[in-house]
């Protein structure tokens, strides 16, 4: 049987979210039932809502940082139960039998991943994401939240869905740990959390952001060094210093600057999606054998031990629970830089 | 003593090379005086002779791709003997005291490494490189050629020294083994060494060239394909199919199609050093989480490695033999690559 819930939708690229009842599907074997709970909203679901990846599906509901309550599951789901506390990430659905499906790395599916929301799935129906009462996933797309993190906790562990994945990747793939001189570009959703994943790999962290504004912050989330930008003279400074640096700025930030400050056999690793290509000269390669490296989110594997590690240390994002109201104030407010550090709704406002 | 040698020396960018006495200095107690009898021509003894990176120092005796004897040695040389045949490639010296140097990376010396040729060294004086009857170098500095190779081998061995290892660098540290499936795009003096090396380490390797002029070759250096890439269907036809790409183009050579190749994990690595930057989308590396690495030549023990590796396979250069006189023509030729594959000079006609 369909499940109407309320939801916010946006009938077109300029228009305002609106308040909607949302139908979602009768489960399938494998699928399970989410009351959501929290929401977070990702600089990605404004991307997408404005067109600024191209033709959205309206209306559009947005949301790929889910988290709920399992509360009805499939007929063969045995991973899930009702009850649980789940998450929901970027993908909903994939082959499960290509390669990078088989290896853990569905968002790489040959097929093409189906997306929480805005896409067509496997069944000809658009998916929508998770400003909404709930969501109908295959049941390998919910991952469980730790039992370590308390109710207190999920509004800020919420954004981990996606931010938290995206960031753990490139310092898992590159081997952060202890010692390791990490730098993060951008102190915004992403880098925020790349921070504290960071720091509780045990690296030495420092944060590269344009102006001093977020310096206490900075530090605060673990950081041991927090350098502005806007003073060049970090570059030279600190040229040759740094083994990885996750960029997580989605605009173009000049990388042969920050291609300088990596030691022999550093890696810029590349989370943001400008639009313009990005540039580098040979040189910046060539010179300490350096890299520039990119990954989309991770895989349900690996989200699920992003989401273990962050509990079992503690980390979680920080956030601004905001109302349904408000969501297309955030919007402008993520544009600009004013959200410290990811704003998540709150669905009992819906 | 000091040694008086002939050599090739250019007056200027823009002069021919003429014949001129070298003077080679009395040795220190860790140098090794070597008669060469082979050198050869790379892409950057032109790029540098012609200032096109920057003002050279003349008069200019290029040449970092060497083969010769020992012929002495100082006091403290325990590594060499005389009538060891032994080769020098891009350095003649570097700090040793550095992290890069004691990790067996010298081309990354923090003081700077001293190159061949026109640089200067750590005691003020000009290097001179491998066109000329002799060259004094660091013990260290100096390659033992293996015992496997005959004399009738020399010549084509030479090219390694700087072709060799600048290729063998990252097949190496991208793991290259069995199965790995290769390509290399430009089959010049550095592509042709890279088809042979990789192929010897079992990898299944096919030559992305922009014509179907050096099938054949290619084929014969041990690729298994053989792309001409002048025909475009080649890189929809062969999206996501490769782990690592080495470009030996020193061009623009469009990354973003090569990219689109790799598949996941791959690395697209560069050895070229074009002037202009290279430049790829974000989602060439999102996308099945790429990356573009670069590398400069490699270390001496990976050298040494290198060379011992290339022994045990029968694997040499494959070489147009030039006397002195045809210099400044295989220049001309190199740059329109017409000189299949590598030019070395036979320096019993200096």
């Amino acid at each position: 049987m369909t499940v109407t819930v309320p939801a916010l939708a946006a009938a077109s690229a300029d228009a305002p979210f609106e308040r909607v009842q949302l139908e979602r599907r009768d489960l399938r074997p494998d699928d399970v039932r989410i009351d959501i709970r929290w929401a977070g909203i990702c600089h990605s679901d404004i991307h997408t809502k404005r067109e600024e990846w191209g033709t959205a599906h309206f209306p559009l509901t947005p949301g790929h940082e889910i988290l709920g309550t399992v509360v009805e599951v499939g007929d063969q789901v045995t991973t899930h139960q009702v009850g649980d506390v789940v998450g929901v990430g970027c993908f909903v659905d994939s082959c499960m039998e290509c390669a990078p499906c088989k290896d853990g790395e569905e968002q790489y599916c040959l097929k093409g991943g189906i997306g929480t929301y805005g896409v067509e799935d496997y069944y000809g129906e658009v998916t929508q994401g998770g400003y909404s009462g709930q969501v109908v996933v295959r049941d390998h797309f919910a991952v469980k939240i730790p039992d370590s993190y308390t109710e207190a906790d999920y509004a800020a562990v919420t954004p981990l869905l996606c931010a938290g994945i995206t960031t753990y990747h490139p310092l898992k793939e590159h081997n952060v740990g202890p010692g390791t001189r990490v730098g993060v570009v951008g102190l915004g959703g992403l880098g925020h959390v790349a921070v504290k994943l960071a720091a509780a790999m045990g690296a030495e962290v420092s944060v590269f952001s344009r102006t001093d504004a977020k310096k206490e912050d900075g530090l605060s989330f673990g950081a041991k060094h927090y350098y502005a930008t806007e003073d060049g003279s970090v570059f030279s400074d600190l040229a040759g210093s740094f083994d990885v640096i996750v960029n997580t700025v989605g605009a173009n930030i000049g990388l042969d600057a920050y291609m300088g400050l990596l030691d022999r056999g550093g890696v810029l690793h590349d989370v943001g999606a400008p639009e313009e290509n990005l540039s580098v000269s040979a040189f910046s390669l060539l010179v300490n054998r350096r890299s520039l490296a990119g990954s989309m989110i991770g895989g349900l594997p690996e989200t699920q031990e992003m989401i273990d590690f962050a509990a079992e240390h503690g980390v979680t994002a920080t956030v601004e629970v905001i109302s349904a109201d408000q969501v297309d104030e955030y919007y402008d407010k993520v544009v600009h830089g004013q959200v410290r550090y990811r704003a998540v709704i709150d669905t009992e406002t819906l």
